[in-house]
């Protein structure tokens, strides 16, 4: 306490911060540091400074001056700089992102990240160099692009105990099914249109399977559970299967088909999900449409909170990465560290957490079969569908008066993944059944 | 950096609070610290201990087991606790509220309030004692309830140049127009109804004619740009003029009428207002219903994000309380303070901001004129418009075939607040408008 009673406004030193990676976002960083620089003085108490950049490409303009003494073609110039305190890292992808995280922690440097990939899937590894090197690693950036949903998570609810979290966390597949709604398309050709506005990736696979939300998802769990998440265990399922007609028939019962993740802590598990889901029309989360992300976070004290925001693009992602590298500065003024951490609950309190097995997650379903109409087989999907314990809440018969392949759209009352599954399995085997059936869940309890 | 290659998992010492008032948000307060403390001993990594309660009432039974001999009715026995280390104020209002926060302040105590009118008032007082004795003071409970906005702005946006602020801040208000439009009634009959049910005050002017909310936007002002307010700076108008007529009228049109505040960013200047104001349908905000609040925040690198939850209430007051009171502990722990100014720039750079004058600002303004059917005003009440410079974009005239008192209303293009006054005090002396007209301004422009 011999310390607390002088007043803080004393000068503070220049913060010098490097940067590795100067694409897109890179760049945004780069605007913003020039733009609002002396506004973040003003903010921290001292100015930030870019000393060093390295990326591959020195040519490309990229609409922001960086004098060329700075650039470097060599990670190692930004980790290996003294004078530097914090590195930003968003070059993306595995390697060499993880190998220059962990070196730049191992040189006791702060790190910033925007990389959701590398935290969702080798987090434990670079949490524990950071704890032992005794420096931080901010990623504020890496879900939902601006919106400050980890420090809400981390910082602003730090008294609930979470029950559950919703979200709307890719961009990519929102904008395909939000298009897909608007214009009655089928998915392939949203998606080659999609691709052509660059609003997705030559190789879409990591987003329209799921696997960036599930990677993002997989972060949140561990912020609100305060434990390790095995990537792995989190079920994934891709938006590839979603058909105009299902947007359709989802509308005209009061649903809009979303791209979901979902936890909800039990017991002593989390039940955890990524898939496309029919949200009820009237709920905040249907109305996030192209590029928006969303988070709905229920806590047991504040009950249902929500976040929405740009969830990726150059500068909403910048937003963050910058906001996270203020946040670092302070704590190199301070020469504090450790004050939160990467898991909200301090180190010896983490542990695994157990994702529940999808095969027993109970949900409402949309059930869509392709039927020979010929075959009179309603009596006998009916009939599976009762012996495996899946109540019917509607049946509707589509397609034209007289053609002989007619959509069946189905909606389920609560059933169990594993009994759906055997029902399908079954229902498909009919000789009228015409293609696999789709089944897509429904989402209505948000607490 | 000497320091800073140790691991921190240290173990730290218990840490102390002291509450101040033990209403309902102290209670809760109360009770999240009995239910959640050892999943906030994990996030800190130290139990936090709630050693004194200080409250006039001893007797009333809140719900929560308090020890009685840590009871006293003395709040200087929770200050002069050379063992607390964090105030909590719960008293609310400026006296003694505001003397016991600088008391603690001087005793060198960090301090928690959801006070918004004594920090929109005494703010500046407050800080500066903050100051210079070496503590902080923590206030997320005093704008949103349980929405972390204020650390949101301060930190998760600290990137951003903030360019405008829109918000329903007030539950009572927002509770009584919400039903007003539900059921058609007049405001007087639904503010006793709401007064019956507990959700407005015995005496409501706080909250009815805006001072709350206003409180509440002077700290968020000071945060998004980093100055001081002057409270009384800031145009202010209650909501008790609406009607159900201009209710029904507003949705015809394609809005609702919602308790507004909003600040926009000028050169040299920020626009600020407080007042009931006509949102489009389909805007986020007019979706806000009941006790809920939402905060619209636009920087000019992260664009829109908003901000959801409960307003008010016990237990999401208390969630912004304790989690306050866990940042706090942090603080105490790593022996920093000062790391963020209470105005989110460093007292160095902290000036007065100046609130534009209200008979400046440019809206586009529904009017509803009280007129003597016989009189045929129409054309003589349009002339008025037009000779000070005001268009009209719609005219509906309501009431009964044959009635002679009719409504009029007016929906007109952007005017300046001066010209829409003059041009009303023009109208209200003609002989045939029976009543004093009622302008309430239209908001569609959220960026």
């Amino acid at each position: 306490m011999a310390t607390m009673g002088r007043p803080w406004s004393m000068v503070m030193k220049d913060i010098r911060v490097g940067l590795i990676g100067f694409g897109t976002v890179g760049s945004g960083v780069v605007k913003i540091l020039e733009k609002n620089g002396s506004l973040i003085e003003k903010r921290l108490g001292a100015p930030l400074i870019l000393k060093r950049v390295a990326d591959l490409d020195l040519e490309t303009d990229r609409g922001v001056h960086v004098d060329s003494s700075r650039f470097t073609r060599h990670a190692r110039d930004v980790i290996e700089d003294p004078e530097i305190s914090i590195v930003i890292e968003l070059i993306g992808g595995f390697e060499p992102a993880r190998s220059f995280v962990l070196d730049a922690l191992r040189h006791r440097k702060h790190v910033v990240t925007a990389n959701k990939a590398l935290l969702a899937v080798h987090g434990d590894e670079i949490f524990r160099v950071a704890h032992q090197c005794g420096v931080d690693i901010n990623f504020e950036a890496s879900v939902g692009g601006g919106i400050p949903i980890i420090r809400s998570l981390r910082e602003g609810l730090a008294a609930n105990r979470m029950l559950s979290l919703f979200g709307i966390l890719n961009g990519t597949s929102n904008y395909i099914l939000s298009r897909m709604t608007e214009q009655g398309e089928e998915f392939e050709h949203v998606l080659r249109q999609a691709q052509r506005e660059g609003f997705a990736e030559a190789d879409p696979s990591m987003d329209i399977e799921g696997f960036d939300p599930a990677h993002k998802l997989a972060i949140l769990i561990s912020l609100a559970w305060g434990g390790r998440v095995r990537f792995e265990d989190i079920p994934r399922e891709g938006i590839s299967t979603v058909s105009p007609l299902d947007i359709q028939f989802a509308s005209e019962l009061g649903y809009k088909i979303k791209p979901l993740v979902m936890a909800r802590a039990e017991e002593s598990q989390i039940e955890a999900r990524v898939h496309p889901a029919l949200i009820p029309l009237d709920h905040p989360l249907a109305s996030v449409d192209g590029v928006y992300n969303a988070v709905v976070a229920v806590g047991d004290a504040v009950g249902s909170t929500i976040y929405y925001g740009q969830g990726a693009g150059q500068m909403p992602t910048a937003s963050a990465v910058v906001s996270d590298v203020i946040e670092l500065a302070r704590k190199v003024h301070h020469k504090t560290r450790g004050r939160l951490s990467p898991y909200s609950h301090q180190r010896r309190y983490v542990r695994k957490i157990r994702i529940k097995n999808i095969q027993h997650v109970d949900s409402c379903w949309y059930l869509r079969l392709s039927i020979d109409d010929r075959s009179h087989l309603v009596g006998r999907i009916t009939g599976i569908l009762e012996k495996h314990g899946i109540g019917m809440t509607t049946m509707i018969r589509g397609g034209q008066e007289g053609s002989r392949v007619v959509p069946l759209m189905i909606m389920t009352g609560t059933a169990r993944g594993r009994s759906v599954g055997r029902a399908l399995e079954e229902i498909d085997q009919l000789s009228g059944v015409l293609e696999k059936t789709i089944g897509i869940r429904v989402e209505d309890q948000f607490s």
